[in-house]
């Protein structure tokens, strides 16, 4: 009995990228079950890695280029142009230009980091004729509620004497006219979407500045004025263009590029799997699918709460198709996933070792699990067909 | 669908009784599907926990008493009748009387140690009325040929001036005359088997001194005397039995207790497994079975070498059972025991941990691996049924 297997991982932190991932798994597969018909969907979620694997998976095309890095100098940087027959798209993770991975440890100062470089990242595709951008958040490095990407597109951020501001979060205090008349006009022809973590608010204790400033390299001095910088951010982001970016979900989302995507691109902010399944044509592949196999890092008592495996398990156990969960680690609670539409799940480890040896031989294990697994569902399939 | 599932496995070296991995798996299998039938045959191999085990599979009764130990002291031991309603039948591991673990570490001296308590115990269940005897051999801390228990038995060994040898492998050089006059005669109406390990070899360069004799703490002078001793043994043997134990397989079981047993007791040796499987009834419970589940602290390369999971799963796949296998460690060259009637296995580690971390939990692991492995079966038996 031949099976359509719809692989739909997630990467491995600091360990496989996802279309390592969809590969091992394809390979293991394969070699349990030489006649499956492959389907593969990678999970990304807007940060590192969105790029590519959106690019591998439709069979698209990326472009190399230099931006304006988020400490100013610039920074070689690339963008993708997806594949199929579809409108022209253009895929952009804001970490490629603005990533915390381009913060070089002793200049990580939010005060001064840019989001300039994913606007020029925005003008080049628009350049180049898209008709839809796609901006993957995540990963990122600044938290200038996305003023250097809307300056970069054209806005003008002035302060009570005219004088444009410096960039970076640490200047939005001293906003006292902002200028949108510049704007690139494309923009309001062209669909942009954003991929955004739905639970990043702008403001407050949940807001940017105080929960993700620190990791950026803020003092707590610095937390306060980033967050009096976004407060008047969104004052005038609200009275220039009618958007009120304080309490959309998502506008929170790498540094509070939401807000200015929201604002000053007109980009439509989604909680990241669910257009990603759009852009990934998840669904469609879905209804093809006999089994759903998809993986994470972790599988645990977390994952329920909007990680991959569950998101997919869900929408697969809505069809009716099971789905089967890979994991270097079956971690406490993992029980719970039941609950959430994974059917069953195995750990890529093989015997007693370090988290280290299991980093290192992540593909070859996860290969191994993904044959292993099979084997046994088809243990099953035969126990049913006696 | 309710599936039959036997449970076959071996015990857990150093961590977990058979019995405990029999009702851990069990437990796991029920939590996954709770309408299966558990059948179960907790695979020992004649060694330490074998009286236990066959005791609570056939629900049969411990019998607690106090024999000759290896050193000559008394020591507490034991001895199991079956339960079941066959002919009464006595079990005895011959490492409750002779074992290693009973040889105090500043005592390992092969050169002295004796098998006589084995003997005490096989007089202690002819005593009881027993109509067949089982001994397991394994896990042994003498190296005296089976001359102690023959001594227990009635046998006398005498030296050239018609003197009582002392007890232990290192007297038996000076053997000049065996007199079997005394041997229990209920030895002669009474089945007794052995379970032994088919290629240790009494003497030469595979033999029981050499191969075994250091582990018992020889030195490789001692290691040469007891060589002689059991040649002057086996050539007693030979001429007062009729009995050729020099070549037959097994005889080397146990400190050569296999020379002895076959000599003196006209025990019938068999490979362990083989005969093991008689008593646990194996080959019934199997034809009941539509899937067997096995266990062993390791699967690797060298499982097909008589190791019980693919010992088990060799048969299963005769008649057409698929067997899963669960493993401590899953290890280089486990996919091999695929050609061995294992179709599918599984590691029952979660997660990168240390190798005492893994046995200290094992029980857990084993448990919750032998559920996992069920519910990958199960998406497995959807999928043929849909």
């Amino acid at each position: 009995m031949s099976l359509s297997v719809l692989i739909a991982p997630s990467g491995f932190k600091e360990s496989l990228s996802v279309n390592d991932v969809v590969l091992a798994i394809a390979d293991g597969v394969t070699r349990a079950m030489p006649d499956a018909t492959i389907l593969s969907a990678p999970m990304v979620d807007g940060g590192e890695g969105t790029t590519e694997a959106l690019i591998l998976a439709t069979g698209g095309k990326l472009h190399h280029t230099v931006v304006t890095g988020p400490v100013g100098r610039p920074v070689d940087s690339f963008w993708g142009e997806l594949g199929g027959n579809g409108p022209r798209t253009a895929v952009i993770e804001m970490a490629a230009a603005a990533g915390l991975s381009l913060v070089p440890q002793d200049q990580r100062n939010p005060m001064l980091t840019t989001s300039r470089g994913v606007g020029e990242l925005m003008l080049e595709a628009l350049d180049h004729g898209v008709e839809r951008i796609l901006i993957g958040c995540g990963d990122s490095g600044i938290n200038d509620g996305g003023a250097g990407m809307a300056c970069a597109l054209g806005a003008r951020l002035l302060d009570r004497n005219g004088c444009d501001l410096p960039d970076g979060g640490g200047a939005l205090g001293q906003l006292a006219r902002l200028d949108i008349s510049g704007l690139d006009p494309r923009l309001k022809r062209t669909r942009i979407d954003a991929a955004v973590n739905w639970h990043n608010m702008l403001l407050g204790a949940k807001g940017v500045a105080r929960v993700f400033g620190p990791q950026k390299g803020a003092t707590p001095e610095q937390v306060r004025e980033l967050e009096r910088g976004l407060v008047n951010w969104s004052k005038y982001l609200l009275t220039t263009t009618g958007c009120d970016v304080a309490t959309a979900p998502g506008a929170g989302a790498s540094g509070g590029l939401g807000a200015g995507l929201i604002a000053c691109a007109g980009a439509r902010l989604h909680p990241r799997f669910d257009i990603m399944r759009q852009y990934l044509d998840f669904d469609r592949l879905l209804d093809k699918a006999d089994l759903v196999i998809t993986a994470e890092g972790s599988l645990d008592g977390q994952s329920p709460y909007g990680k991959v495996p569950c998101e997919v398990a869900r929408r697969a156990a809505a069809k009716g198709i099971p789905t089967i969960a890979l994991a270097g680690t079956i971690g406490k609670g993992a029980q719970h996933t039941f609950d959430h539409g994974i059917s069953a799940f195995a750990s890529i480890v093989k015997r007693p070792c370090t988290l280290e040896d299991a980093i290192r031989k992540g593909e070859k294990l996860l290969r191994r699990a993904a044959e292993d697994a099979i084997r046994m569902l088809q243990v099953g399939q035969k126990l049913a067909l006696r």
